[in-house]
């Protein structure tokens, strides 16, 4: 197994991904490849150039560029040339923090779609119930038609199943309300979609959900299109903050509550960590034809060996295997939305 | 002035809406008008039914009815009625904690729309920020077009300004990053039309924001559909019910803990409070040609208490002549989104 690492992505680079990946060589047993500029990389390396693979890639995609013309014209960038490497198997499975965009961009292009999937989509799994909720899609695909959610539902599916571990994971819409009738019109076509992939035993539809749902664990994915998926993602993070920001405010307003905060600090700071979107890992792209995984931006050295585990089961899974087995069960006709590409 | 109440409105009536209404008239010298079962209010009166006017109205309409043939059906249910006498000019403003939909429903066939102003919208006031951050739809239009969402954003900037106390509200649009560009084509559509209102200084356009910004105080206004925003309110609900229970979890898991946990209790209690979104009081209809607010279902006296008031301000303000004089300005063409209706 043999995990390529984009060296030159995040705000951390190359420190946390070289130190990420390092951790992840020793603890799982993985090779690495770390991509990016040599002489960055051999100088966080040190002494321990020995123990992994470099190759070299003087150039690199910036958070604020365009991510097609980004994609299109640095072939030297360490993402791009970390995601040729995989697409001509010279790895397993791609692990970078940089601009999601382009990540997004060049995995499709570079790598390709499984073949009948129309659209990629976003899938990081939030910290809520047992096992986590995967919210599918987050943000790649602003417009979606009742097909991508379809897929999205599918492709979510045998994600928490086999990577998440969720027995029989129950799939929900999410939705404006979970009578049956609510939503607009994209949620009625999808739906039935999904009612008709359920009543078929393709997945476990349980109909749908609120926003207060995805968080009280009754679901294991939560289907949406990106914009909305978006909203909602950015929202639990600003009410997180907020919250965080509240219980400051307790704790240091009397002397006595500062004694009390500080009896409670250990468990407060572990609970907080479990709240945070990016410590479950990185972000897996659903619907690229090999693992590509998005780590958040300001991942530190765990946050990128989080993600290569993840990287590492995702290859280990035979997912996409599935999704291809499957495919012809996720297709309703020619793409509506192909103009929109 | 005079506040028409629901009595048979919400899981607490009538005990909670007699008793909030009550108090309203003692702090507040307002009159109260209370509507619903004779029998049952007098009974919670007592010897306070001298206090306050009542009118009878023996139906009730429940919250699993269908809005639209519960409001034309039942002519003599406490809500229908209450509207009635607003729209009759026999009181102020409605305060219902009953039934949304029908609420909604109710007052867009009785009370009417004001003249130009295309859909009623709901509008909760969060708490965040200085003065609280107002969400409108927050889900009374699933399905809304670029023009419903420039009423939206007007009528919330009368609303923040006028009532909520903010100079120069400013105004973001809900969208999938902060970018221009960012968002679906309703999106794109609704910038262009809040960037001319804003360069025409009829508002204060700050661009579009994330669901993180809604929460930060960075906005007075958060423009959005009702999907959207409904998604967006329940998975706030979600998350803050998600941190509380795993707040519990910490102060439980050890006697030390616990003991802590008890100095903190009355300032985490305040906090919880403080995160209520019930507790900023009713959610106003904005668009309705007079005063409409809703109670939330669970309300309790204090919160019936708190919708009386925010009724009050609201019929005292003018906004709802500051919409009328400005109509010309939220228009844009002839009605896209009317076969929805």
């Amino acid at each position: 197994m043999k995990i390529i690492v984009d060296a030159m992505g995040g705000d951390n680079a190359p420190q946390a991904p070289v130190e990420g990946a390092l951790r992840a060589k020793k603890e799982l047993g993985v090779d690495i490849v770390l991509v990016g500029k040599e002489s960055e990389i051999r100088r966080e390396l040190g002494d321990r150039a020995g123990e992994v693979e470099i190759v070299p890639a003087e150039d690199m995609i910036t958070m604020d560029e365009d991510p097609v013309s980004a994609v299109r014209n640095k072939k030297n960038s360490s993402m791009v040339v970390a995601l040729r490497m995989l697409s001509s198997g010279e790895g397993d499975a791609v692990v970078s923090a940089g601009s999601t965009g382009a990540l997004l961009t060049g995995a499709t292009l570079i790598v390709k779609r499984i073949n009948g999937i129309r659209r990629a989509a976003m899938a990081p799994v939030l910290p809520a119930g047992e096992h986590g909720v995967m919210l599918i899609d987050c943000g790649a695909n602003a417009e979606c038609t009742p097909e991508y959610l379809l897929q999205f539902a599918c492709m979510g599916s045998f994600y928490a199943g086999k990577i998440m571990g969720c027995e029989n994971p129950r799939v929900g819409l999410v939705s404006n309300g979970t009578e049956d009738s609510k939503g607009d019109e994209l949620r009625h076509r999808t739906f039935e979609l999904l009612k008709a992939a359920g009543d078929a035993g393709r997945i476990n539809f349980v109909g749908n959900v609120e926003g207060t749902t995805v968080f009280s664990g009754a679901v294991d994915v939560a289907v949406t299109d990106g914009f909305t998926g978006n909203v909602l993602l950015k929202t639990a993070e600003g009410v997180i903050k907020f919250i965080m920001k509240s219980l400051k405010g307790v704790f240091y307003k009397s002397t006595v509550n500062k004694l009390a905060a500080a009896v409670l600090k250990k468990d407060l700071g572990e609970m907080k960590k479990s709240l945070d979107v990016n410590e479950v890992g990185g972000t897996a792209l659903l619907g690229i034809s090999k693992p590509v995984i998005k780590a958040h931006g300001s991942s530190d050295a765990s946050s990128i060996f989080a993600a290569v585990r993840q990287a590492k089961v995702f290859a280990e899974s035979g997912i996409i295997e599935d999704i291809k087995a499957n495919i012809g069960f996720f297709r309703t006709g020619p793409d509506e939305g192909s103009k929109a590409e």
